[in-house]
């Protein structure tokens, strides 16, 4: 839920870091798009948008894709088009009824680059169970693009039996988290080649519905919020939540399972893992007596073996996400500033 | 209905004529797309997908938006996406529940271009009477796009008193355009400024859902198929519409309602107007029975004053679209060819 209708926004021109999924692109959001096409769904602000047809609850989301480069270790650009909108349909507890794609392609490229992402679109597809059935293609002359855009649209039947939202996260809930995090980011950073790394690493992307849906299963009554942390990460997602409930999110910094090769490339580049977009996780808030239940069913689905509870929502500090170390220091998580990330996704 | 699913694009890559709307579109999407991502509401390649939600039929459709320049003479580019979605719903028999927009920005436009456009955005939702309930923003390099690349996608509710495809299309029916044809096209290539000419033209950019209704509520029972003539222009729309139902369509030349200065451009520019992209017009065909009353009714609503009778279905020449002339010649209407109107809308 936003706090502010009110046009604020005042940076004189958009920047990379106003796409990058931090403050920046927060303030976007808020200061300008959300004043000016004020409605009541969009408000809410969340990765889908629920709508009410006749007895059903459908949820709607849209995404657009500029990640560059276009292939990387574990993916590429239409794979991530159809798993991040399938897991933003996912976080909002809905299955996927259908997708769209609307491809933006730059004159001059092969066809057989064209090719190969249609193929990997459909083959995303099929594992993510479900079909494209609309489409658009638009070219724009060579330069005025790089290589190919994708904007995927997915709609959703929303499970009856959940109700999400941070309006709905009480002090003692749990939060979960399904597997490692950052994997894609830092993949992505390494898969561009300007830096003098390497890492045996692959981005994670995959469709989140099995793990979301086992959650469901065994704890639908205590499940209170879902999101995937991807552009910002793991901080972002969690400052949001905070500020929305109100409440403060308590990270156990030691719990939130990160790869070796995650930290030690975001050692050398300077920046906080938990700012880094995972494409293949999401984060849950469960409440307390389901926390175990949503846990056991995370560590038994193929794909949920890394599964962890990573923190707790407490009273205090209210919309502040605060990291606990092992050795009994804290940290204040913030979100995101600026763009180190360009087109992660 | 698409006529292959044979993979048989063997373009060696990609060029604007492909994003046209004319044969190499449709080259691309049943040689490339369609083989690839296979379903059946995919291949029946209508404007919008027909999903079937509980006791609803709903329609989703998507498109990108590319358009140069971002503003013109009658609009812009916010405002073609929101209606170039609603009307493409709208000719699926759909009523629009709500839009999705995900923007692409090139990083360095001034926040004044972006505030007006997601203000011309609102004004046009609002106009439509749907609203923005989800969207998404990406920022790409400078040089990586030009300005703003939108791509929206809408959900609507389709009536159920309609049942269109071309496969209801019987010879005998009646074909009917809203009104003038091919000024969005025009207006386009003109504000280009790279042509010495000018005219007093805009474009006819709008939300045709009120013509649409009208043409429902006096003709549901008789009418068999509706198409907005975008890229492509009122020849491919309707050469699609010959392949697909197998008969022939005949137009009176005459009878095609078409403004002087479109008209005089296309003359010197050795442009087809039937080929030229129009943004608030739509084609129905209408069983005989029915011809007379869906007219009046386009006649009787405000924006309907131009609609015309301008053609008739009839057995040959089989799938093929063929004009009549007022001096008793006849002359076969093509796809378009080639891309005389790159990034029209």
């Amino acid at each position: 839920m936003a706090t502010t209708v009110t046009l604020s926004f005042r940076d004189p021109r958009i920047e990379l870091a106003h796409g990058a999924g931090g403050k920046a692109t927060r303030r976007l959001i808020e200061g300008l798009f959300l004043p000016l096409l004020a409605n009541p769904v969009l408000l809410e602000l969340a990765d889908a948008a629920l709508l009410h047809v006749g007895e059903s609850r459908l949820a709607l989301t849209t995404d657009a894709f500029v990640v560059k480069p276009l292939r990387f270790p574990g993916g590429s650009i239409a794979e991530l088009a159809v798993f991040g909108t399938v897991n933003d349909l996912a976080v909002a507890g809905a299955r996927p009824l259908a997708l769209s794609a609307a491809f933006i392609l730059e004159a001059g490229i092969g066809s057989d680059l064209l090719q190969a992402e249609v193929e990997a679109m459909a083959r995303a597809a099929a594992e993510a169970g479900v079909t494209v059935v609309t489409g658009d293609t638009k070219v724009v002359e060579h330069g005025s693009a790089d290589g190919i855009y994708i904007a995927t649209t997915g709609l959703g039947l929303v499970d009856p039996r959940v109700s999400l939202g941070a309006g709905q996260v009480r002090p003692g809930d749990q939060i979960l988290v399904s597997g490692p995090v950052g994997d894609h980011g830092v993949t992505i950073l390494l898969a561009r080649g300007d830096l003098d790394l390497e890492a045996d690493l692959e981005s994670d992307t995959r469709p989140i519905t099995p793990l979301v849906q086992a959650v469901i299963e065994a704890a639908a009554p205590g499940l209170r919020w879902m999101r995937d942390p991807t552009r910002g990460g793991v901080a972002s997602a969690l400052n949001e939540l905070a500020r929305d409930c109100g409440h403060g999110i308590v990270l156990f910094e030691e719990a939130i399972p990160i790869r070796e090769a995650v930290r030690g490339a975001c050692e050398i580049l300077g920046l906080d893992p938990l700012h880094v977009a995972s494409e293949g996780q999401f984060l849950a808030v469960v409440a307390p007596d389901y926390a175990e239940a949503a846990l056991a069913a995370l560590h038994a689905t193929p794909g949920g073996e890394g599964a962890a509870l990573i923190g707790e929502v407490r009273p205090e500090p209210a919309r502040t996400v605060l990291a606990l170390t092992a050795y009994g220091g804290s940290r204040v998580v913030d979100m995101l500033v600026g763009d180190p990330l360009p087109r992660i996704c």
